[in-house]
């Protein structure tokens, strides 16, 4: 297959390093431009063999490339596409790692209009509290999954290369509409996101906050692991999949009114049902499966 | 130090059976009687060298018992009590690992009246959404918290037992009151479980729940890893915490609405803000510290 001459990361952290790394292994790019405003961050990714050169301009790094990484945080896409717009060649393939997908493929068209062809929207499901060029790491996503949401204008060479380039980092790639895919992972992802940082928020209000985060122990740990996640990134994810987000905000909220008057009735049958239904559902989820991390 | 003669476990799970093997090991403990309903969990609890005898009958099991533990869900110690009553030594030490509190203090005093001198209320924070005697380790309450709720008719000698025998197994013991108790894990251990069960629930209420959980991933597995809990000791917890309990669900429920508003409004500013606040607090409570798991 085709390797990658010039990768430029627009945007160099744990989805983006962790891409160059993977094809670097797999002796499928030449050269690796990293791209982004922190200089040390760039520094401590050369060091680290992530990059092999860095810039903080968007719009010259990208001359000559033939493979675009949009690593940062969706809100600053747009942005960043007007920028190299007029410095992109028109095979160069531009493919981001946003976790929302309608968003991205809305800036796609308004700011890369005649790169279309070549612009793969996508999402490798590797999410991390961690960020930073730090944590990249080679083999981030074997046995992954790569979610592309190809839009109608793509060119097929592209979208298989995007496809294959994802593969030999060791992801399985799905393709689907951009809408079912903000769906999917605003249940699974967005909304449990946003309701760990409501819990946390919950329990800094308590009068006794401090005493409580004493006592607190592994349940608490796992529940709010999320809510360590960066702020930036995921207040853009709440508004570029809002619509989505919303209405799993609000089930979520008429769920937990309906389990208050369970509790408020004192009506154990029908908690005992409540409990199980979810109960058996994540046992069952936890089970070996393929794919799943 | 005294060590126990006959330890009757009511209940043979993780919390009693990790109790009897931790004093096991630390040569504190002669003779253990298991006591349950479920044959093969008590055989299993045997063969494990959990416990040395077992019984289905609490009543005749406690005969010549230097020390109770209550180890079931605090749904039936109430009729275990009951059941006990007649048969105890007046200087046995009856003492239970419910995550409630107020609730055994009250059933300890309408159910044992007479031995309220020997009745020590505690809950060492070791929860897992394992369960059963299999799930008993030798270790579990090593560096881990144990809460004693003190009633005021105790006697000194019996709660300082109670005291040494815990911190034999490894753990640090804390006291403080049953109200005070229930309000902190209310906030920090019942309510999130209360919520990854209610986030379950929405999730499977969708149309395409299960291409949901077929693409969640670590995210959603450490969000929802509490809501495998065991039904019968959550709903139990749920009732026997009421009052605490729907204070939290409420304010959980108040912050959610107010997170809603948030991003129907668009407001990035404040939206980031409520993020950062749960963010911080979440990265400073996960830095290393005494006593928490």
């Amino acid at each position: 297959m085709q390797s990658v001459q010039r990768l430029v990361l627009l945007g160099t952290g744990l989805i983006s390093g962790s891409f160059a790394l993977a094809l670097k292994r797999a002796r499928l790019v030449k050269h690796v431009v990293g791209v982004g405003r922190n200089i040390e961050n760039l520094e401590r990714a050369l060091e680290l063999g992530v990059i092999d050169e860095f810039s903080t301009d968007a719009a010259t790094a990208v001359i000559g490339a033939d493979l675009v990484l949009l690593g940062t945080p969706v809100g600053q896409m747009g942005r960043l596409m007007q920028q190299i717009a007029p410095n992109l060649s028109p095979d160069c393939v531009v493919t981001d790692g946003g976790s929302t997908k309608q968003d991205v493929c809305a800036l796609f068209c308004e700011y890369l209009p005649k790169q279309l062809a070549t612009c793969i929207p996508g999402h490798p499901i590797a999410g991390s509290d961690l960020s930073g060029a730090s944590a990249a790491q080679f083999g981030l996503y074997e046995g992954r999954r790569v979610v592309l949401t190809p839009l109608s204008q793509n060119n097929a060479a592209a979208l298989e290369w995007v496809r294959q380039l994802w593969r030999a980092c060791g992801a399985e790639v799905f393709e689907m509409d951009a809408a079912q895919h903000d769906g999917i992972f605003s249940a699974v992802s967005h909304a449990p996101h946003l309701l760990s940082f409501a819990y946390m928020n919950a329990v800094l209000d308590r009068y006794n906050a401090d005493q409580c985060l004493d006592f607190a122990a592994s349940g608490f740990r796992d529940f709010t692991r999320i809510a360590g996640s960066h702020p930036d990134m995921w207040r853009d994810i709440a508004l570029a999949n809002r619509d989505s987000v919303l209405v799993d905000l609000k089930a979520n909220a008429a769920q937990l009114n309906h389990l208050i008057g369970l509790i408020e009735t004192c009506d154990a049958n029908a908690l005992t049902e409540y409990i199980q239904r979810a109960s058996l559902a994540r046992i069952e989820w936890g089970k070996p499966k393929k794919g799943s991390i």
